[in-house]
């Protein structure tokens, strides 16, 4: 009996790791995300047990695990993402730890450089960007985020968030000093056959990005213009499954 | 004919994604990292080509790839962590896109995350930390790094550095005003058999981490007490492969 987190990674759902997947297929019970790709709940036995966290809370699912880890079962706690970034997985495994529960931390590729990467976008790069900072787009109790610090931060801005907020975001580095024709760019479900990408100047990014669907990930600094660069040779195909990988022209 | 930038993950070969190992197996030369698990290069195809970067350069990377890609060749470029992050990918790919050799970049398992995962340490967590900042130890061009900047933004700083770099690193944190018992880890060989954790206020960091062996990432933030909270109740089996999984005694 062991609990397993594993990250699913970003959305394709080949982006899972070698052991991430073996652990699902040898599962007796998978408790899912939402955002989490289809094909991969799949991969469990046939007769495993699956169970969606829609709607349940935070506090819901540790118990869950608990009581499923309890039970004596092998589960696998599928995220997307990372468990431990921005993945809430710390909560889980405190609380299957204090439970005696053993578990197992199985990480996933995040989508903080796997998004970007799909849209041509390399998070750092050398004489452009040597720092990234990685945030939700909310601070801590629903709070706004300190601008001012994100701005200190330099290097590349990448925000885990909801388009909704995007002209606060924007409003709110340019009021902390950032530069409003700081190239931003915003790719909605990236990895993904449907994923869109828009680039603009920080101070148009919100109008531009307006109607995209969720999830969307924000990439603000220079290596935003790395991206026109790759595809000058020749256009990404459309037909380009996940987006992450383009044949010139 | 296609260059493949694919990441190999954090060092444990489990952590490379099912899509990396696909392209892997079907290539027709691979050049790697130092750093790549050995495991992971024995995956090509047995005729496949195999070529260690040591001692080349990144320009004569950049040609290789280019000169492999021309003669038709399915090519895999296998590197450490994720391509795109302190991975120096965006300028294999943009020597490809300028030579019109079509490529294609598979996100990989970054450290940044997976690391500290393997150490018990999630990077964000609830209440405590909800900005990552991600930085090398040293500024563009060699330089020291922006030290009141990374302590302006805030959150869990991870550093991907030398270990000879600890002392000034620490140095330069406290000067910026950074506390001397905010908490560190380092985090030597991580998810490797072999791995090595220490933790320490920093002040104290770089003494306690002398004589680990390379590579190492460093974890500094309210984060690292999540550590002994996971461990309390029952210490981690140092026969654990990988570091990543654990069983409460």
């Amino acid at each position: 009996m062991t609990v397993t987190l594993v990250g699913a990674g970003p959305g394709d759902p080949e982006l899972i790791t070698v052991r991430g997947l073996d652990r699902l297929r040898t599962c007796d019970a998978v408790v899912y995300d939402t955002l989490v790709a289809p094909e991969l709940v799949d991969e469990a036995p046939p007769d495993a047990l699956r169970i969606p966290r829609d709607g349940l809370g935070q506090e819901r699912i540790d118990e869950l695990l608990v009581h499923l880890g309890r039970q004596g079962l092998d589960v696998v706690r599928l995220k997307g993402g990372d468990p431990y970034l921005f993945g809430r997985g710390g909560e889980e495994a405190l609380a299957l730890a204090a439970a005696g529960v053993p578990f197992e931390v199985v990480p996933g590729v995040s989508s903080l450089a796997a998004v970007p990467a799909a849209a041509d976008i390399p998070v750092t790069h050398r004489g452009v960007a040597d720092t990234v900072t990685l945030t939700t787009a909310h601070g801590a109790g629903g709070s706004e985020p300190d601008y001012v610090a994100l701005v200190a931060a330099g290097g590349t801005l990448v925000l885990f968030m909801g388009l909704g907020r995007l002209q606060a975001l924007s409003d709110g580095l340019v009021a902390a000093g950032l530069a409003p024709d700081t190239l931003a760019a915003v790719i909605s479900r990236g990895t993904l056959p449907d994923q869109q990408v828009v680039t603009a100047p920080l101070a148009g990014i919100a109008a531009a990005a307006d109607g995209l669907s969720a999830p969307a990930l924000v990439v603000i600094g220079d290596v935003v213009s790395i991206r026109a660069e790759l595809e000058a040779t020749g256009p990404r195909s459309p037909a380009t499954p996940a987006g992450v990988s383009r044949a010139p022209a």
